[in-house]
């Protein structure tokens, strides 16, 4: 069966963005930082270039995000990405959460599905992946996923630095401990350190246990 | 030269304690999870114990904070913890940071300083510590080190759980990058992975590089 998997780039202090969050400023001040391990340069969302450079484990890792089967992220994800141009990777299903329906420009994609239902999407996109993973991405939708008792597996990318400020992961999970099992830890080059978990636990009340 | 190393148990979510802290509640609520690696029963703090059971790489990084040769703690984690007794490890100086003087149960300790200069206490741990590494413990200690550019390495041990809620390791540190060397990842019993970074850029604005 099918996973879904939330892979994201994370500082050690939790941040997936930087202050300042526009959508001309998608990733917020010096929130590239987190993606050098991927796209060093100035090169922000080049696949291609980052497919010629990679080595090792970060292309092991990028690699496995890009052979996934389907595509599930948020509205917030998607549109200042461009809506990848319609394609993340060979043109497997991508499933957009949103409260609305398609803007113009990405409604006419065949493989884009705007959809207001978490369940349904990630329903959805397991059943058109067609045994292989489904790639989750965005803090949004993480939380939603975890919340709902959704979301399978966690492929963190642990980058070395200090955010200070910016967007957290992992927020607005309540007063639940959800316990992880560790299934996979990969250093990759630029001392990032690839950390893989299956959300194993019910979400359990805080409490001295 | 000795560094100062921040010796911490950390949620994936970030958290080293759970919410609602209080002096009979040290570790806030279900906080106990982030140490059953090192206390698994309800032994907290029971290093004889720990001892007698640790094995393999939890037993290194237990071995290796037990080894260092000085200890600076903020006075909330030292009071909660009963002072240690006056004695963490072998009988090394402890350096406490804090307004006000020792309380008498712990004035009375010769190991034991209580200061009101975070500067001045690493230094003479530092000195004190005979070339052997100095273990530094507690959020707001870190916090206040991490600002002040005087702490050297970060040795987390990150927990399979989210906390949800709780305190947080990295707060308060300003929209500023800093960056880490990854110098060590180990893989723990109980699905802990061992963290040690070296603090090695100074601190950069936030800001689109």
């Amino acid at each position: 069966m099918a996973s879904s998997v939330l892979y994201m780039s994370m500082s050690l202090d939790g941040f997936i963005a930087g202050p300042n969050e526009r959508h001309d400023n998608g990733l917020g001040d010096g929130g590239d930082r987190l993606h050098t391990w991927i796209f060093p340069d100035a090169e922000g969302g080049d696949f291609e270039a980052a497919e010629q450079r990679l080595r090792g484990v970060n292309r092991q890792i990028y690699d496995e995000f890009m052979s996934t089967g389907a595509v599930v992220a948020g509205r917030g994800t998607f549109e200042p990405a461009g809506g990848w141009g319609g394609d993340h990777h060979d043109g497997v299903p991508i499933y957009i959460l949103s409260r609305h329906p398609a803007p113009d420009w990405a409604a006419a994609w065949p493989a884009v599905h705007y959809v207001s239902d978490l369940e349904a999407a990630m329903r959805d996109a397991k059943l058109a992946a067609g045994g292989k993973d489904v790639l989750v991405h965005g803090a949004g939708i993480a939380q939603r996923a975890l919340a709902a008792g959704i979301l399978d597996e966690l492929e963190i990318h642990l980058v070395p630095v200090l955010m200070g400020e910016g967007r957290r992961l992992f927020e607005h999970l309540g007063a639940e401990q959800r316990e992880l099992q560790r299934v996979r830890v990969l250093e990759g080059e630029g001392g990032v350190v690839h950390l893989r978990y299956r959300v194993t636990g019910g979400a359990r009340p805080g409490g001295r246990s």
